[in-house]
């Protein structure tokens, strides 16, 4: 070993102890007669001192050839600190030195390598290398890594098994975009990257491992948004011989085991709401639920007063942000421009002020008596001081705005502590949504997912109306997870692929396998997926997963850092049976 | 839960409780009155019982109506045994039946679930999810958890943390043949599939993460040989701040922990072996070392004396079969033809027996004496009774002959036991090796090796000569792993490139980033890769990894079940940029 201890672990009571340390020069203060540096490694910063007269004349000289990130390996003797920094685990010693060797010299590096750095995201993406030994992409990593360890601990503890999947499996034309990977054995076919390895963990329970469980890579070729990578890590799960609520019980305990372990915080039962009660308090399937701020809505109170926008409405709803009557004009038009935002796409918003004084003001007086105001204000349970935000227009895509607005309130109220946690279970998902592009119903969740059996009548005559056996896990606003109980029986299969606008032959050759499967002996089943990448974030209270990748890759699906994709050797492309055939971009 | 219980655990003490099984029809023995059910699941077998008469006409008649691989739910009461069988765990009890539930019917398998089944090879390839119902199957799968899980304890308990690479990386023409992926943002460039995450665990370390792992998937597109797989996966890790000894040490120490964990068997220090002596004295980097079997070179003692087959020789070698002087005219043929054959290609074999009597017989009678023959079989240290093979030409072919007669010999006398478990370091592996079809210098490891520092100057004036800081794990004649102290120098690293031929311009345009990268502060590091498949076959005394991965593809590379590779869709195509175009195949 090139070191004896690491950079964070001496101490006081390691006074006098002859030491190797190794590891990145951090900072170098030479002040005259005594130069000091800061030897940083994973573990932490030890303070290295030399002092001129004192040590010998050719270490000193070689300090002063060091510059930032130099990679050194230092000996020397513990001692103790005459000023000591009790900021640092290891601020009460320092290395006085006997021995100075570079292990490497470095290039001033391109931006600081500090909590908050001066470099600019393309930059730091191209030197990720870089940028990983950031503190703050240290503890992500550390974090991530443990998540994952702990979480394998449950699983097993809990009798699952960690089976692997293949990557090369088939393209099919249902979900998302495939990445495929053509085949130079089988020139003109493909392979495709798995989205999730959905029927493979299916195929497992056919196969009797009841309890299956792998931490996953999975892949979209999607348009990236923001915060979308083409490949992330899902911890995917599967059970056989259940009903619904047992995989809620089980996941239920790997969060509650997950919160206690990582961040030390005792989760309590997790609520269920379902989807039609998230969509009508909340206007979201995922609901923020670390505060309250319910919708109320208000039909039966604002309807036939004349006030047109409200009379021609499908849904005038609600929100009473407690406290905010005091909102400055300005204050409530950034609202409104809020809610016009592309994004968010109402076209207005109304207020009501609960003045201190108990009189109301809203931007519908000319409309609404005071005693209108009242009769809005009890529904809400407003006190004086309390804003009543109030939108209105067709009922879902009103819910979706006003949800945003109840987002962005929680925000300015600081009702969204990133270190509080509030996970619950979303439930009774609709089976199907319909398509307005491709004019057929879409599964909501995915073509696997089971109807729940009181409902399954209806798939022939109302297909929207019937709910699945499906349930998200949602945490601070935020979907971790989702899952379904599974079809297992090929009649039911192949109607819900029919019901999807396969033909028959279609379902064959695409799905066959599986529904090949079902015919012998498959048991009842069901599942779910955590994204992984966002849980890791989650629990480091942040919205981007990034920084919670080690190598990501940027908004146009590039890495900077290693340039790729990139072009390929035209005999590589011969090899593959391949041309490439670029139209001009239309 | 569709159960209380598996088919696993109940036994004696739970004789009177009510319990609720699910699993799948084993057999059903129908004997007039009595009707017994075996009901399987991963966890074991429990026998069910019905009574006609007794039990309800209803139950008797469901049962008859049951066949193999029928999903059940069998509610009843344990009772005890008439006749228990005490080679079952549950085999003093059984279930007397109240309530029988089919949850899915099966169609007849096309082979039997059994431990020897009468399905073939493909047959059990289309059908894998019932293959996995076997019981071998399960355990290699259960085993295959098992390593994983110990394999991530043992690694975190020496401060390893588990970082992801990327699966979307760039092409580089060096090693074996990438995968591709077009990528469709960016038309007529591609992402390839890592072979090994070789550059980005060394990134890690530049970036300070000094203990990395992860278990992780490596794509190579080979023509398949047996036994090899489009996709495995590999134990991979890298540590900064150490010298090959510390790398040595620490696997060394997962290898003692698994089998302790895995097998129950104390591993002793593992001896460590030069490539050099691996091939004088085993003819092979990876021998099998479970028996000696030592090759002893002859020429002194063979040449001169007008045999032209050893005159002309550059080296004439053999080994001592212990006891085998008794071999047949047949057993000796069969030994020559076993040489002979393509695989192994030699011309031919002499052999020369220790007769009981003292006196010698062998196949160069004619050239040498009994008195010569008295010198050779003192080399081997040989008694009365033993065969001595003794095989002659270019050193290295015939080394690499010699090497498969005595692993054939080693099988012959049962010295190759697979519950037998002798593994070894093979270190100081020359760093290139002459490739005369690109009539080049290739890297033996890759071309991120580092030459031993007392080498380093050989690398202008005679490459061939330069060691590696490269090491094997060999366990049984296999080699399990290898890894090596890695170049962190920039100035080197472009050396060494050009000693593999790359211009400056080709090495800054595919490794760049690497070289970049080390005039940042890279750290000294090295590192390792286990193969996963392989070390899972080998701790269940198996040869084959196929049946160590859940879903593997046959030799030709396809997934038979799914049939992938497929065409893909003319859309696909035409959003990469891709043409199809196939010559005929020449």
């Amino acid at each position: 070993m090139l070191r004896t201890h690491t950079c964070g672990e001496l101490r006081i009571e390691d006074v006098n102890k002859e030491v190797k340390l190794s590891g990145w020069v951090q900072r170098i203060r030479d002040k005259g007669g005594l130069i000091w540096i800061d030897l940083r490694d994973r573990y932490g910063i030890t303070q290295l001192l030399l002092e001129e007269g004192r040590s010998a004349d050719e270490l000193v000289k070689t300090a002063r050839t060091l510059g930032r990130e130099f990679v050194l390996q230092a000996t020397g003797k513990v001692i103790e600190r005459v000023s000591k920094n009790p900021k640092m685990p290891t601020g009460d010693i320092e290395i006085d030195l006997t021995e100075l060797n570079i292990l490497n010299a470095s290039q001033t590096p391109p931006f600081t390598i500090e909590d908050n750095t001066d470099g600019g995201e393309e930059l730091r993406m191209k030197y990720r290398y870089l940028d990983l030994r950031r503190n703050p992409l240290r503890k992500n990593m550390e974090l991530r890594h443990q998540v994952s360890l702990e979480t394998r601990k449950y699983l097993d503890s809990q009798g699952f098994i960690d089976i692997e999947t293949p990557y090369l499996i088939k393209s099919t034309p249902e979900g998302a975009r495939d990445f495929v990977v053509p085949s130079r054995m089988h020139q003109g076919e493909f392979y495709a990257l798995p989205q999730s390895p959905q029927t493979f963990k299916q195929l497992l329970m056919v196969a009797g491992y009841d309890r299956y469980f792998q931490l996953v890579k999975c892949f979209r070729d999607e348009d990236l948004r923001a915060d979308r990578q083409p490949e992330f890590t899902q911890i995917d799960c599967e059970m056989a011989f259940v009903e619904q609520q047992d995989i809620l019980n089980t996941f239920e305990g790997l969060v509650r085991y997950l919160f206690k372990e990582i961040k030390g915080v005792n989760i309590e039962k997790l609520p269920h709401i379902t989807y039609a009660e998230a969509m009508q308090k909340y206007g979201s399937d995922k609901p923020d639920m670390r505060f309250g701020m319910e919708f109320v809505e208000l039909n039966d109170v604002t309807q036939g007063k004349g006030f047109k926008v409200f009379d021609d409405a499908q849904l005038v709803v609600g929100i009473k942000a407690e406290g905010c009557a005091n909102y400055s004009r300005k204050q409530l038009d950034k609202l409104t421009d809020f809610v016009r935002r592309p994004q968010v796409g109402a076209n207005g918003l109304i207020y009501v002020k609960y003045n201190e004084d108990g009189t109301f003001k809203s931007s519908v007086d000319k409309f609404f008596s005071q005693e209108d105001l009242k009769v809005w204000a009890n529904k809400f349970d407003a006190r004086a001081g309390d804003l009543i935000l109030v939108m209105a227009g067709e009922t879902d895509k009103t819910r979706k705005q006003l949800s945003e607005l109840r987002l962005e309130m929680g925000e300015q109220l600081n009702l969204r502590n990133p270190n509080v946690f509030v996970p619950l279970w979303v439930v009774d998902f609709p089976l199907l949504e319909w398509n307005e592009e491709t004019n057929r119903y879409h599964a909501m969740h995915h073509p696997f997912t089971s109807p729940k059996p009181e409902h399954e009548h209806l798939l022939d005559t109302d297909p929207g109306k019937v709910n699945a056996n499906a349930y998200d896990l949602v945490i601070n606003g935020v979907e971790i997870g989702g899952g379904s109980i599974r079809i297992h029986n090929r009649e039911l299969q192949k109607k819900m692929f029919q019901v999807l606008g396969f033909t028959d032959e279609e379902a064959q050759e695409q799905f066959g396998f599986l529904m090949n499967a079902f015919e012998y002996g498959a048991p009842p089943h069901g599942g779910i997926a955590l994204g992984f990448d966002r849980l890791v974030a989650l629990f480091a209270g942040q919205d981007s997963i990034r920084d919670f990748i080690a190598f990501p890759k940027n908004n146009a699906g590039r890495d900077v850092m290693i340039d790729s994709p990139s072009v390929i050797a035209d005999e590589q492309l011969k090899e593959l049976g391949l041309k490439v055939d670029i139209k001009n971009p239309s």
